[in-house]
């Protein structure tokens, strides 16, 4: 078995130091760092200072592996970094031609770039192999120094991220043996975090697997990186364990949805009223929703539930608002006002007032209809108005999902 | 003027490393620190291991200042932390027999609790102070050595925040000279975060003031820490400068709007099409909203629009479904169809597909309709899908903002 290289990051930024922006950063490169088979076995985020970041560098310089230098995000990739690395490791600051050349090319006609930027963004220690910036005028580079690889990366997130899948991973694979490892990340709703790592737990026993565990409120995630002979056998049994609560290897639920609707060529409108107009959202994040999705009235007042939607009104008065009752009735209503097969609704009662001994807060039914039959689903939700109303929204598209894929809403 | 005195904050957990969850504890920690008038001078996370944590803190000993020593989101805070610290120091771990007694009093009868947990639990370096946890029974815990103090915290997020708020911050009040600070976020909307930065620059010139700029996409907030007699004409500087972008000193663009409609007594319906549903949302996530929200229709099919907004057949042909025309159209709708004061319309093209030359993806019409007069502004925004979404809601809410607030929206 190849032991798993060692990994260092760490991040330049006094914002970060303030802690007004959070280092999404170190969590990027720590986990596509993990997932390739590094170790990551120390972060550190120091201020925008020479003094600061040498003393770091000089630490790990004793260390063999891999250490990424990057900037925090909004920081500018400056004169600092290249200057810390040409010192540390005595290697003159040069100008690279063929960096400059492309830099003229790509950013020589634009306004605000003249030729003593573009020189300064071509200046390298001697020796460092450039790595370049799909999305911007800050390269990065890498240098191989006492056994060890040092990556110095940009700050912004974005051009990070895009540097990283286009040119890091390459050359991390060619510098390291890395084990052949896919990465998939499973989505299951409806059981408890300590529950799903429990069945992942006894599934990866002595196995050569990396995965952890994370919540995505109110989702869990199996982040794990296998090597595919193994991975077969190890979906397989995941699958079997977290049925019916393992509901996608990658989609979000939207998409999930999104796609068995397609495939069904089935139309949807909603009837919302906790939600607010969340699950609208959710679904029409989907590039090409419109496709099934016709829309969906937002019924916050008893009126317009009643107007719009045409719940009767001795309905509403005798079971209240919130009630199976006027679900079935928000679901059916919905899908005669959008003309669609199906109708979903939510009602309930997302806090922190207007709870009662019978319906506390977190009393909440969703409803589907599909012309043939209503299914209603009653819950009894906890947390902040927030936490509520997302919950509530997860159950409606989980209640959709089931239909769609003829599971029992249980 | 009293110097701002040094701190370190250090991280443990695997998980961090791993990067399967992002460190919000030292983004908190950092934020509360530099408010109180702390100078962060680095940040380091490593593994939950003896040797690991025992490096670090030895490190840090011969600095003067401020250490906290946390766990990870998720992590326990296990027996490790307490083992460092005793060893580091020389002090030999003992019971505390006045927390024994208190977590004996609070969890003695939980269920899977025994004596051996809470005497665990009880157990801190001869001579540290107890750090109360309001949420649980992971005490924390100080010590003075060499000249600094040193702060043991427990990982979970909420248990660590109940503690800095109630204990920690107190304690470093009394502990350390700092300055009497009063803490502001102040939101901008419209303005681009580098002349909001320069503005802010120009105003704090040769000022006591911390301050920091963060995009809060698509608003730009400035984290102020500033001396009271110096707070007021700050702010007002920052207001006369900023106007009208400067919508907040602390509540979401939701409970300004929120505030307004019931000070004004006013009632307002949606109609949303490349939102879908966003704004309702948005606006229901404030509590009490019923009060001045009715409702909305999301329109994402024209039939919809045609059907439930009334917006007429003819100059949805005419103009298409995305045009000032049609915004207009679906705010009077939508007034109209909820029976309120105002309706609120936003049509527009989220992308990737649907654009053309004339209207390209990120062409969005915002309506606002009070049975007076209809305003109708026209957008030209860019991003991904999400990001336009997004913008537009934020647009339309501004929109609502500033006839509420009797400023042109230009």
């Amino acid at each position: 078995m190849i032991p798993f290289p060692e990994a260092y990051i760490v991040n330049l930024g006094n914002e970060l130091l303030r802690g007004f922006v959070s280092n999404t950063n170190a969590s990027y490169l720590a986990k596509r760092l993990t997932l390739l088979g590094f170790n990551v076995v120390g972060m550190m985020t120091v201020g925008d200072a020479y003094e600061a970041l040498s003393k770091v560098l000089e630490n790990l310089r004793a260390k063999k592996g891999l250490c990424i230098v990057a900037g925090g995000p909004g920081s500018a990739f400056d004169d600092i970094t290249r200057k810390v690395a040409s010192r540390t490791f005595g290697r003159p600051l040069t100008i690279n031609e063929r960096v400059l050349e492309e830099l003229k090319r790509l950013y020589g006609g634009k306004v605000g770039v003249d030729r003593a930027a573009l020189e300064r963004q071509a200046l390298f220690p001697l020796g460092a192999e450039p790595i370049p910036n799909p999305l911007g005028m800050a390269w990065g580079f890498s240098m191989r120094e006492d056994g060890g690889l040092y990556l110095f990366l940009p700050g912004t997130p974005k051009e990070l991220e895009a540097m990283f899948e286009a040119h890091v991973e390459p050359l991390l694979r060619e510098a390291f043996q890395l084990p052949e490892l896919s990465i998939r990340s499973l989505r299951v709703f409806g059981l408890p975090e300590i529950e799903v790592e429990e069945i992942v737990r006894s599934l990866t026993r002595g196995k050569d697997l990396r995965w952890g565990i994370r919540v995505d409120f109110p989702e869990v995630v199996i982040d794990v990186s296998l090597k595919d002979d193994l991975c077969k056998g190890f979906l397989e049994g995941l699958r079997m364990e977290l049925h019916p609560f393992l509901f996608s290897e990658g989609e979000r639920i939207e998409e999930v949805v999104g796609r068995k609707m397609r495939e069904r060529r089935v139309t949807i409108f909603l009837a919302e009223s906790c939600t607010g107009g969340l699950i609208g959202h959710r679904i029409t994040s989907v590039p090409g929703s419109s496709e099934y999705f016709k829309g969906g009235v937002v019924a916050y007042h008893n009126e317009v539930k009643e107007r719009l939607l045409g719940v009767p009104y001795h309905i509403l008065h005798l079971y209240g608002a919130v009630s199976k009752e006027v679900a079935a009735k928000m679901a059916e209503g919905a899908r005669r006002c959008g003309k669609t097969d199906i109708g979903l609704s939510v009602t309930g009662i997302a806090g922190p007032g207007g709870g009662s001994k019978e319906k506390p807060v977190g009393t909440v039914y969703v409803g589907l209809s599909d012309g043939r039959e209503t299914i209603v689903k009653g819950l009894r939700l906890s947390g902040s108005r927030e936490e509520i109303k997302t919950l509530s929204c997860r159950w409606a598209l989980e209640i959709l999902r089931r239909y769609l894929e003829g599971i029992d809403t249980g």
